[in-house]
């Protein structure tokens, strides 16, 4: 029985993010360290879009580029950069998606814990205490402001640092942050949540609690999607998914994305909609998927196409299959005996 | 917007109450404390249920009297005790139905912060942090569990130590504890829940979380009460119940059952129930109640008989009528324009 951790303060209305500087400021005088450094997504570069005036020479903002979802390596540099200029800031502050708010959470380990990110790749590898952090989500769906997983990709494979310690310590829910989402890009996100939520829901491994919170979670996305849009229940949504997937597992879908987004370089809730929209032999929750993106004009290309090589396609199978915990998660612990790697290239054919 | 904090860690599964002997080991490890103060509602004393073979001569034991809901004065006397021989105890532990919870959370206040238990009733009025607590339900329905607030009834009115201190910072959710509550208790427990998410759900102070946790909560309760049985699924409906009242208020019924309660020293779930039951005309969900209690056998009595004065009544009513906070949740601002003395006394008559 596992001991579950839990963000400890969380801010919600549209607006607060303004508040950002006040908590700063209450860390600076907790700590008595100065300066704080703030990981944001580069989309925001050079947008007028985040007020970020109250920012001093003290703090060190890090535009994070999330155009490839982040490896160990850039999470190094990023972290060396950190620690060559304010190696002990009052705080971190992850302002993004997925991918900024991991890379925060990443940083913030390395600033305090030796060696390199690939170090901690793994289950409660991490020893030392992180620096505080603030986690602030400007798209719904990723859950990462309320996991313990920082998500990376190294060398060999995509494996998250999953530790207590990368919970974040204050979360900032701003609907009105959500608002410069390219309509795609919002689905596809809020898809991946409705899609963990399903995995979660359908796999061997939860509890009354995830059970709880993926399936008020999925009911949300259905009613914003196909019902009436409201960015601040979505956001509630995404928090719960990523409170029901931090106690479950993901099963049959995530293992495809992790495949066709290593092989194409597909980013991670796009990967995800084209895997589960083939997967409705294991997921009767597909068709409501395909009726959320009909009534939101979204139509999926198809990716495996004929100028995709037969290396490509047995390498994306591979990759597939090294989930071992989620697709055991899926079928039970002989998940060989059923889902084989002629069974997962006929489904990626589809794709 | 407020700032929410949220229970650090919690365990969840039957039997897991076994490991509050690790927990407390760790917390000894940490501090360099040594000895626990046990806080356990009386109920169990005697009892072969709970096993606390692991208590060693360092540790104490405070069997709560939980006959009548706690007082000021008797968490003062019981602060007193603790100080007297256990003043710094390495952690403190709650164990039973929301009395039990709220006086360990008090008493935790206490052993940090100078004066009587009074003097903190009220919104973030304890300065220092308190000891370490972990709190374990032994009833579903108070929320107890996930609130940062200590209700205690002083000489004047019952008004809640209302805390980021008064939060546990663990919570062990085993449901194996529930099956020893005397039928009546339990429903009534759990109704307290469904009560408290129906007014906050229909209250003017909500938020996207709360309502997504009212919701559930309710809906959970229904299924369980309604369908089938089962005591995990319904702590987690408590523990979500306490997610969504932390953030709002309660409406209607609960200033009711203060007035009840104070008046005829009934228990505070049963005045709850006694109160709800009379107040269709603002809560349609008491159709549902009143299923709920035919399915499960129950029969609630007229509590105001003949036999009662109509100085008490009065009382009563003007206890009722003291709860701005929750009656202007209910109404708005202007709530004495639609909600007199006389009214309220048309509906105790009722119950």
């Amino acid at each position: 029985m596992k001991n579950s951790k839990l963000v400890q303060y969380y801010m919600l209305g549209k607006g607060c993010f303004a508040r950002l500087p006040e908590l700063l400021e209450q860390r600076e005088k907790a700590t008595s360290l100065s300066g704080s450094v703030l990981v944001i997504d580069h989309f925001f570069q050079g947008k007028n879009i985040l007020d970020l005036s109250f920012l001093s020479s003290a703090d060190l903002v890090i535009w994070a580029d999330t155009t490839h979802e982040p490896t160990t390596d850039y999470v190094d540099e990023l972290a060396d950069k950190v620690k060559a200029s304010l190696p002990r800031p009052s705080a971190i502050v992850g302002i993004g998606g997925g991918s900024a708010l991991d890379i925060a959470k990443a940083i913030s380990v390395l600033l305090t814990n030796p060696g390199k990110s690939a170090e901690y790749q793994g289950w409660d590898l991490v020893k030392n205490p992180p620096v505080y952090k603030i986690g602030i989500p400007t798209i719904a769906g990723t859950g990462a402001e309320f996991t313990r997983t920082a998500v990376l990709t190294g060398p060999v494979k995509k494996l998250g640092i999953n530790s207590d310690y990368s919970v974040y310590e204050q979360v900032i829910l701003d609907a009105d942050l959500l608002k410069t989402v390219p309509h795609e890009q919002f689905v596809y996100t809020a898809m991946d949540c409705f899609v963990h939520n399903c995995e979660s829901l359908l796999g061997m491994q939860n509890d009354a609690m995830t059970i709880a919170m993926a399936q008020k979670s999925s009911d949300m996305i259905k009613e914003v999607f196909l019902g009436e849009m409201d960015h601040e229940k979505l956001l509630i949504a995404s928090s719960m998914g990523g409170l029901a997937i931090a106690n479950s597992n993901v099963g049959i879908c995530h293992p495809f994305s992790y495949g066709l987004g290593y092989v194409l370089g597909l980013h991670h809730a796009f990967a995800i909609c084209v895997a589960f929209n083939q997967l409705g032999e294991y997921y009767p929750e597909v068709e409501t998927f395909k009726k959320i993106l009909h009534k939101n004009n979204i139509v999926l290309p198809k990716i495996i196409t004929d100028g995709i090589t037969s290396e490509q396609l047995d390498h994306m199978a591979e990759l597939t299959l090294m989930n071992e915990k989620p697709l055991s998660n899926a079928f039970g612990p002989d998940w060989r005996n059923v889902f084989g790697k002629d069974r997962v290239i006929e489904l990626l054919k589809r794709m």
